[in-house]
């Protein structure tokens, strides 16, 4: 039996608060018995969906709240003005230590400025990043900066290539995970200066990592690393762009089927197959984005998550917790950093 | 009865060249009566092919060249010794003006630079871009840059959607085609500066272009704008993001599908239906990456592609030579960008 592990959740954050969050809450309560849950919320609403959905008093605790962050709010403005949110109140539990991590849906630029705020960065890091899993030929792998960062220099692209690396080790047990970084080509003379620059810091970092040069848009889906970096702007026209192709290629795909009968039919019979494809790369199972970094967990969940969406984002926030993220990031940024050709540069 | 126009075929550049090159010519000459082929390429090699593939000796004539752009050279040492290429042959006959275009599925590095230093950059237009058509839920697309450029600045952006406008119009006969920027969100506050700053001068040209403001990766699947604008960097990551996608997808399904016999079965009943998909989204069909903003028409074919694929190719630079791209960018780019806000920054 392990500790009980205490994770914080912003109950009123997402496009469906409180009721697909408490769901959420709920599916997850149901597979981990030692988990404990801090509900920040409107207690008026969240009591009703407890019961609702079966979660056992032992398992939760609801600390009311009286303010929301809207979805379309400025980070700036709530970071003056939010200190009374859900959201606030529910990174605030991990700052002060009595959870573990934090799982919002609400909105992305506030809970990354939020957090930054309240937990601070992580010692060798200059900027936390977000990451997440996508399906590949050869598996999950994970990506990032997903958009945090807009612009990025070297020094930013070595250390998202150090955090992605732990976190892979983290997720999927694999002890050396293959890195490579974004580019526009894959010899070493192409791209932009600071990917360049970054490929140089790596490849001098020998067996620290498992550096694979460059990769192009499309060894995304081939998964030729299993952890692919790139700065913000990047990482998320590439993530929104697979987002958008997978829904073009299903739409295109049925619209034909749907002009033939006999297609319909022949769809029918191999249901199963696309039952079982369906499932598999269900994109609510790759629902949650790691924020890392940070000297504690967050993970944003899909603004627009189901229950079960919610519940994949908090199994994320579990594994990062319970594997100790934030405690073996530091410690790979202490190692290899130090080492590092671009240890130097660093100092003002 | 139409002017016999005049294209320019690098017949040595390509993974399959010369073979797939005059085959495809082959194919498109049988569609198009009133089109003359300059072969630059090693006659020996060339001239069994076009018996082969039953050319008309009326529709072509071989110019014969010794050497040939290897498909790894670097644009840089091409330039200094590539003047007896096959490559720089074919675009030279355009500068001469004894042809109209210039076809090459060779090295498309060597192809830009040569491009641009043959054919000079149109006035008003900074820096040339390369621009694809991709397909979409609402129809085909125009996204440039998709590589020439790795770094562009606001000026940039706003030349290349001017472009991209002229190039949706020739192509697919629209009048006033929706223009957006590619962005990491749609609010106005989104992304890098130079982007903010060119959809300020595109908003302040009113009614001179259909400009939609900002759209995201997933809107390009969605087909949310008609023609999406890049720097070359992003507009590669988004493109190449595209194509692993499509196969990774291709992929899952194929496998899942074979884990049954009736799903099998299924699959084969609904043949007409996939064969009327592939058909309809064969990538063949959108072959052939256009440069934009030259004073003259230059195509490149991907390396790889085979006899009717390279006809796709030849297709889109028969649209653009017949409608006259290069005067209709000239002319866009003097009327608009005379009036836009960015013409007073221009100056030195």
């Amino acid at each position: 039996m392990t500790d009980t592990l205490i994770l914080s959740i912003d109950a009123m954050g997402g496009d469906h608060a409180p009721e697909s969050v408490l769901e959420g809450v709920a599916l997850s309560a149901k597979q981990h018995d030692d988990v404990f849950f801090f509900l920040f919320g409107n207690e008026e609403k969240i009591a009703p969906l407890t019961e609702k959905y079966g979660l056992d008093p032992k398992c939760y605790k609801i600390h009311h709240t009286t303010d929301v962050v809207r979805m379309d709010a400025k980070p700036s403005q709530i970071l003056r003005s939010g200190r009374e949110t859900s959201m606030w109140k529910s990174i605030m539990a991990v700052r002060n230590g009595y959870a573990k991590a934090v799982v919002s849906a609400g909105n992305t630029g506030a809970l990354m400025a939020m957090s930054k705020i309240c937990l601070g960065t992580l010692p060798g890091i200059d900027r936390p990043a977000i990451a997440g899993i996508l399906p590949s030929v050869t598996g999950p792998i994970v990506v990032l900066d997903l958009g945090a960062n807009t612009e990025c220099d070297a020094q930013n692209l070595v250390e998202f290539s150090l955090m992605g690396e732990v976190l892979y080790q983290i997720l999927f047990g694999v002890k050396e995970p293959s890195v490579a970084l974004l580019n526009i080509g894959s010899e070493h003379t192409k791209g932009r200066e600071e990917i360049r620059e970054a490929a140089t810091a790596l490849t001098e970092m020998g067996d620290k990592i498992n550096f694979q040069g460059f990769v192009e848009g499309n060894d995304i889906g081939a998964g030729k690393a299993q952890v692919i970096v790139a700065d913000g702007f990047s990482g998320n026209i590439a993530l929104k762009t697979l987002e958008g192709t997978v829904k073009f290629v299903s739409y295109a795909l049925k619209k034909e089927v749907k002009e033939s009968w006999l297609s319909m039919f022949g769809f029918l019979m191999a249901h199963p197959s696309l039952a079982r494809f369906k499932k598999k790369y269900d994109p609510r199972l790759y629902n949650g984005a790691m924020f890392l970094g940070l000297k504690g967990i967050s993970v944003k969940s899909h603004g627009g998550a189901d229950a079960f969406a919610f519940s994949c984002a908090i199994e994320a926030a579990i594994k990062m917790a319970r594997k100790d993220l934030c405690t073996k990031i530091k410690d790979e940024a202490a190692t290899v950093l130090n080492m590092s050709a671009l240890d130097d540069t660093s100092a003002p």
